[in-house]
Formats: C-alpha cells, structure tokens, sequence
C-alpha cells in the first residue's frame, strides 16, 4: 500500500479505538470522533457521521472488536460478538453492506473460538478480521485506480459527478482512485467536480477530498458541464454506480445520464468505475433498476432557506440510469469491461 | 389585451401611483410597495426590488410621471421632467433598457410641449406615453407567446431554463408567454421548470409565477433534465435569450446550451423567444459574445450557508452560447424564423 495517499481517510483503527472523521460536519471542520465502544459506532452510523456503503460496513466491524474485546471468557466473547453484531445491524436498516460486514464478523468470530484459539487469540483475530475488511476493501480501490489511471495521460481535464470518494470508502473510492494514484505518481490531471445538486455531494464531498489531496479540482453546477466540454476542456468523464445490470446499464446519481449525453455529443469518453460487487448479473437491465424517489423539500429548501413556492410541484428522483450504449468502458479491479457488455460483464466473474 | 391574464404583474399603474411587486420578497412573499415619488421608484430599482430589463424601464417611465405631476408652471415641468429622468437613470448605471425608457419620455415631454399644448395636457399625455412603453412591451410578448403558441399542442410537456417570465416584463414574458396565453385559452401544458443554479431563477421565479397564475409546473433540479427527457415527457424546450447573434448562436443563462445538447440527442426541438430587440445583426457569431464570469460565492455559499469547502477552484460563467445547429426556431414578436438564420434574421429587419 502506498504511503503517499494525501486524502483523508474516514475510519482510522487505531489498535484501541477508532477514529472517525464526523462527515456532517464537512466541508466546514474536520473533526475525527474517538469512538470507544460498540454504541459509540452504533451512534456514529445511525446519526450519519459516516456515510459510504463501504466505510459503513469498515466502521462496524470495527463496532464488533469494540463491543466485545472486554469479555473476560469465551462465553462472554461469544455472546458479545452476537449481540453487538445484531445491535450494530439496527443501526441503519437499509445498508446491504452493513449486513455483509457483520455477517463476515460473526462468521469469523465462530471459526476461531472452534479452531480453539484461546480468548486473546481470538481477540487478535477478529481484529485482524476488521483490519482484512478495510484493507481488501482499500486494495479493491487502489486496483480500480491503477486500471483506471491507464486510461488518463498527464494534462488531461476529467470530470466527475457526485462522490466515489475516499470518504465513503477505506481509500481512495472508485472514481476518485485514479486522481490520488495520480497524485501519487506526479501525474497531473485536472478535475471537475459537478456540484451534483440536490444534496451536492460533489461540493461537499468531492471537490472536499481532492482540494484536500491537493489534486487540481475546479467546483461547477451540474449544468455548466456542457460549456466546459465545448470548450474542450474535458478530455474523459468518471464517474461511480450504485448498481450496474447485466447489460450494462449502470444506475447511479441523479444527473449522471445528462453527463454520458454530453460526453456523447463531444466525442468524450464515459468510464465508470466499480467493485465487482456492484455487478448484479441478476438484474437484466436499467429498466429493471428501481429508482427511488425523493422529498420535495430537498429541492425547495436544501440547505435552510426555502428557494422555491410553497406547495410547488417537483419531480425528485434520487438516481437515473445511463443505457450502456453511452458508457465507452467499465473500470473495475479485475480489469476495464468494454462492449459487448453483456458478454464482457459475465466473464468477470466466471475467472 | 386579454383580461384573462392569470401571471402576477410586476409593475401596475393606478392611475395616481406605481404599484410595484417587491420581487426580493418573492418567492415567500407577494408585496405590492404603493411608489408616489421619483425617489421611492430610485429606491425600488437600485435596491433590486424591480428586475428584468423591460420592468425596470417600465417603472423608471413612471417615475418620471411621478416626479413631474406636481409642477405648477410649463417651465417648472420641463424642469422637473429632465431633472428627474437623470435622477432616474443613475439608479442603475448598466441598464440599457432604463436609458432607453428614459430617453424617450424626455423626448416625448420636449414634444408635448413644443405642439403647445396646456400644462394639465402636457401631464396627461405624458402619463399616456409611460403607459405606451408599457403596453408597447406587453403587446410585443403577446405577438411573441401567439406565435409560439402555434408550435405546442394540448397535452404537451414543454421544458425551460431560467426565467424569461411575466415578472421581468410588462406582462407575459418571452419564453413563458405561450404558457399563459394557453391558460387564458383553455390549452393545458405540462412545464418542467429546471431550478436554474446557481441563482434558481428557475425555482424562484418561473416556478412561482407559473404556479401563481395555475400553469401546470414541474420544478427539477439542471441535472435531472435529461432524465426527464429520457421518459418521453418533454416534447418540446422553450427558453429566453440575452442576445442572439447575426448567425442565429444564442446567448441566454448558463446551462442553455447543456439543455440544447440533450434536447437535440432526444430529438425535441429546441426553441428560443424573444423580441427583435434583441438580436443583434452587428455581432456576427456566438463567439464575438462576451461571457460574463461571477464570484465563486454564487456557488460555494449561494443557499445562505456554505455548501462547498473554503478556497475551492470555481469556474461560474453567467452566461453559454448555443450555436444555431441547436436551434429548431427563433420566435420573434414578427413571426417565427427558422434556419438559414443568418438570411432570414436579416429578413426580420427588412420589411
């Protein structure tokens, strides 16, 4: 791993508590919450200090040594790691990979205790196991980057949208790999983060990490991509994905479709970059995708101070989905997936 | 004139006094402020309370009226006419508008008075001409939203960016007048509004004033434009101009031209309204336009709070060009033009 990262890192193990970096409070304080116990993470999940599905996932295994590494015997332990696993579970109903992350602790905790490690053995290894948990999760994300990195020259202007970021993840993230590997190597790139309204995740969060890492990003509206590009400015597009299908239709935050678009009608490559877990061979296509709807009030009153009529009518759909026929390749860490989608996607996982 | 106009006004003459809509206040507010003085119709344009071109001129024609009304001899009037018409036109030194409107009520008095007519005739026909430029305006957006008006069917779903409404002029607007002649007509429109970042006079302005007078609106986030395009509701974008170039490019709000591109890729013409005020023969291309950069605080803290880090790059450019391959159509107060827009702009001004 490289020891030159400059981003921040959302969850910090310690040996002996986890720190947090408190995500509600960014772009405005960087502020890392010391958290002790398995209620501590409990609390941090379940009030939004950290978000991400994977760094969620990271941050409550580490819940689980937190919660039961006071057990003073291996009936203790055992129950321990139970119970703050399903404790930990409620924290946010809806996080698959939250569910993953405990599952894989509880698994790991009953393996140990019979191979017949003693206690503190098993201590070491379900910390260990928490540690494994964060850093395939990081080695996932640096292999995106590297794959992804081939794919930009120095000089070249990008832009992404929303936030595959190091923050919702161990490291690096998925889109934004590349920039800090490039960061890392002396490869200059220039990024422009869409804003990506309504929660502005490109703002807050993007444009946050790299100015931070000290990568060269400059802040637009989302509908200022278009002007950019006629300018020549942008050389690729990457972007993250909430869920590919089969086909490779790839579903991912509002907005993301307008972009591959005008990446299309400027001749401007369209990546997206994913884990292979974020494949789902079982969804046909994007038209199979659900796409959540969301509050008005996102849109009418986002940040405190209402900016649009009473009782207006708004269309708030949280994702949209981006047919493959615009996506040029799919970078993940088994390798970059081009057309023919469909065929490409399926051998991934059949080697 | 139809009496069925649903939209707000945004200046309205009593006959004794200027009612003015305080636009700050919108869209939380409706405030007529009752103007008896030059001086409250200064105050109310430099303070912002009055926007858009043709409004601005509109009230500044009446403040003129205003300030001469009480003069007790020809000599006093004349006096009274020049000095308050200069007052007028240093409440905001770049409107081009507010010098033309002021321009020609001192010409009109100097006119009046040189046909001898009485010092009560003289003020009456000045009214009369503050009320001419006001209706002249209105008349000019009711020729405007006809024509357009013939390019949209009952039942059909039209996007627009920004506010080219009722409120920046007499009445009606440009891009929105086909909207409320449909309503006075009994032909339904569904509107997608885009919010306009990063001002939302999209959210602020046209929402509210489409909403105000019954018009079917839909507020969207810039970005959720193509989706929206993607499910078939849009058959057709109507949007305002700031300028329009010899060779039919465009200058309107930025993100015009993002909404350009994907309309094109989604086969729904793209549609601009304006009078022939402003196009403008003597700028030849798009490029010979000049855009206007704002602060970065537009971006990074525009909703009243800090949405974006501290000392982030910003590229904020007021204004895009869309080039007239985008265009389908200009729609002018004298007909509707279609390409060769280089040769049939030129005809507009020649018959």
């Amino acid at each position: 791993m490289s020891e030159n990262y400059a981003g921040l890192q959302s969850v910090i193990w310690t040996g002996d508590k986890l720190d947090l970096l408190d995500q509600r409070l960014l772009p405005e304080e960087i502020v890392y919450l010391p958290l002790t116990t398995a209620q501590d993470v409990w609390e941090a999940i379940r009030h939004l200090k950290v978000r991400g599905a994977p760094a969620i996932g990271i941050a409550a295994a580490y819940g689980v040594v937190l919660g039961s590494r006071s057990a003073a015997s291996m009936e203790e332990w055992n129950a321990a790691v139970q119970k703050e696993a399903d404790y930990l579970a409620t924290s946010r109903p809806t996080a698959v990979n939250l569910f993953w992350a405990l599952d894989r602790m509880k698994a790991a905790a009953a393996r140990f205790a019979g191979e017949g490690l003693s206690l503190d053995q098993c201590k070491e290894a379900l910390m260990r196991e928490a540690i494994a948990i964060q850093s395939e999760d990081e080695e996932t994300n640096r292999l995106i980057g590297e794959h992804a990195l081939t794919l930009f020259k120095d000089g070249m202007g990008v832009l992404t949208h929303c936030n595959a970021g190091g923050l919702a993840t161990a490291k690096y993230g998925t889109a934004l790999a590349p920039f800090y590997l490039a960061k890392e190597q002396g490869i200059q790139l220039r990024v422009f983060a869409d804003e990506t309204r309504p929660v502005l995740q490109g703002a807050r969060l993007t444009a946050f990490e790299l100015q931070q890492a000290g990568v060269d990003v400059t802040l637009i509206c989302d509908n200022m991509a278009g002007m950019v590009m006629s300018k020549g400015w942008v050389d690729a597009v990457i972007v993250g994905t909430d869920r590919v299908a089969a086909n490779g239709d790839v579903a991912n935050k509002i907005g993301t479709y307008s972009v591959a678009v005008l990446a299309k009608a400027h001749g401007i490559p369209f990546y997206v970059a994913c884990p292979l877990s974020t494949i789902d061979l079982e969804t046909p296509t994007g038209a199979d995708i659900p796409i959540e709807e969301r509050g008005a009030e996102e849109i009418t009153e986002g940040f405190g101070k209402r900016t649009a009529p009473q009782g207006v009518k708004v269309f708030n759909p949280a994702f949209d989905v981006t047919p493959h026929e615009y996506v040029t390749a799919i970078i993940t860490e088994k390798g970059i997936v081009q057309a023919p989608f469909e065929e490409n996607l399926r051998k991934l996982f059949e080697n």
